[in-house]
């Protein structure tokens, strides 16, 4: 275990995340105000008890999280800076334009340190704030350039304190690993989804699963992914740019009917797949796939779970293919391999119908 | 239920989906001969009983279904032709092509009709066949320009007797909507893992569930998928080209700053993924997402399973995100809106970690 975070912490801004890196916080002990220009929004908060409230002429805290807007971001912080020997992070999903907005409206750069706790809900406000919202969360942490070491590690200390998993980077790279990994896909996934406004009905009725997984993100709300999109709007450009050029030569090898460039695209895409990190923050793990057809009915993927932890199995995945018109549904059961054969018969042996 | 396709049934080619046929056939009970050039694979389909042996000098067959690889699907429906009054049909994945080159090679228009059967599997060979592998799945029946009724009626009780869901389209029509709804997605997913190639390590270990989903479809295996997208080239490529310059417009958008086509994408991409065919298939089914917290063991699964069924109610889907560098796992259930207040109050009470 590390030490936690020392206080007394000041939370500017008491919505879903601030009020929950309050409550996290009060959870390991550590002293914590928390402050908002929204009066409503800082009563809500004060009585879900994120924070104590905070007297602006008498409490001088520590550490200030800025856990306003992205576009207020890097004024709160340089605002922050009046406190004398405070270290200054915030929250935003995006890193560069806050600090370069916060230095460039005069923040001392040695005591700023950006954070970006990878951690979300559907709900906003402090109604909505968790204490265990940052569990087991990466949680990104970028210093600016010149900032003093024991200024990222008490930052560290604060992610670890809310539960999180801390990872240091610096904040360029932190836009453009989330412009590659999560912005430019959402936009890929809008795209594409938006590609069957266009289409027959009938067309749309035969896909299948690898359509539902393509388009899941595009159900996200416009407006957030907006603002998220707007802040980190030349890395997501770039990563879409060279996509582009990418898929601007499968488009040309196919009108020639060569297939070199699609063969290609095709083996580094399962090469790259690889790459994708699966369970435990791992790379993914290849396991074997068992198929088992249930019922649509309470209870009966209970009875195939049961049957798996009889057989002291673990389930790594499960997904559910419903099938067409019909009240079953195909369970996709991942397992490491070499439990594989004793599922498929455990399951048989109790009437199951498996697919292995 | 309608009546069982008429035989005898001669099925030429006696791997995955010909041997399946077979299977799916024999099991309603209808006559089914089955052929294939390669002689240690036909033997295998045999055994496994997806038919009897043809004897080409005396048995004439009511309905040829040629289920050999899509480069040699035409040649073989048109050499099928010379079976007086036969229904020739085939089940490769693109129909255009094939049917084209059936017709040029000489087969009579007017007892051509395509097919699609929508199942497949990661084995191939009749060893792999299943005689459920088409059940509740969508065959796609596309007749050439001039098909009698009564042939497209005929493959349409084939797909049903077999146990698919038929669904009669023009085969360009499902030339365009494979494109869009299963091909193009296809090089969208391997184009976006590729991309991950380059990255740095610490990048990719910050992603999320969202590039999951959008990388899953990249593990499919490249030879399969390199003879389907050439036998499909034209037309995803034009549905390629149509995303490219939906890209380019949104990527002119991120440069300039103005954010509105951007806000455009991410709304009609909203828009789209309503039509993208969820439970039963159905449009997608607005559920309420529960999550819980499991421990990553044997057995803890189905607890949560147990209980739901146990509260009566029925889990529309289910996903496990695993959490990073522990073993627990955040489990979404996706439920009906009217009982998931039940289920998370049914849930905490037996002591669940559940967020609401």
């Amino acid at each position: 275990m590390s030490v936690p975070v020392e206080g007394p912490i000041l939370i500017v801004g008491s919505g879903l995340l601030g009020a929950s890196v309050g409550l996290a916080l009060r959870r390991a002990g550590v002293a914590v105000w928390i402050d908002d220009i929204d009066p409503d929004c800082l009563e809500q908060a004060l009585e879900r008890g994120a924070g104590e409230r905070w007297d602006r002429a008498l409490d001088t805290p520590r550490l200030v999280v800025v856990a306003v807007p992205p576009e207020s971001a890097g004024a709160v912080m340089a605002e922050a800076m009046r406190f004398p020997d405070a270290t200054i992070t915030d929250v935003t999903s995006v890193k560069g334009a806050p600090l370069a907005s916060a230095i460039a409206s005069g923040a001392d750069p040695t005591r700023l340190v950006g954070g970006h706790p990878m951690a979300g809900r559907e709900k906003s406000g402090p109604g909505a704030a968790r204490m265990d919202l940052f569990d087991d969360r990466p949680w990104v942490v970028t210093p600016a350039v010149g900032t003093a070491q024991e200024r990222v590690q008490e930052v560290v200390d604060l992610a670890r304190t809310c539960g999180a998993v801390p990872f240091v980077m610096d904040p360029t790279k932190h836009d453009e690993a989330v412009a590659l990994t999560s912005h430019a896909p959402q936009l890929i996934s809008s795209l594409l989804a938006a590609r069957l406004l266009d289409a027959d009905a009938q067309a749309v009725a035969v896909s299948g699963q690898g359509l539902r997984d393509m388009t899941r993100i595009a159900e996200s709300d416009p407006v957030l992914w907006s603002a998220i999109l707007s802040a980190n709007a030349d890395s997501v450009a770039g990563v879409l740019e060279a996509f582009s050029e990418d898929l601007a030569r499968v488009v040309s090898d196919l009108r020639s009917g060569d297939g070199a460039e699609v063969a290609s695209a095709l083996t580094r895409g399962t090469a790259g797949r690889e790459r994708v990190p699966g369970k435990h923050g791992d790379t993914a793990t290849a396991y074997d796939v068992v198929t088992a057809i249930v019922k649509d009915e309470p209870g009966e993927l209970a009875r195939l779970f049961v049957a798996a932890g009889d057989l002291g199995i673990n389930l790594e995945d499960v997904r559910i293919d419903h099938v067409l018109g019909k009240p079953s549904g195909l369970i996709e059961l991942s397992v490491r391999p070499e439990v594989s054969a004793r599922l498929v018969e455990g399951l048989r042996s109790l009437g199951f119908d498996v697919r292995a």
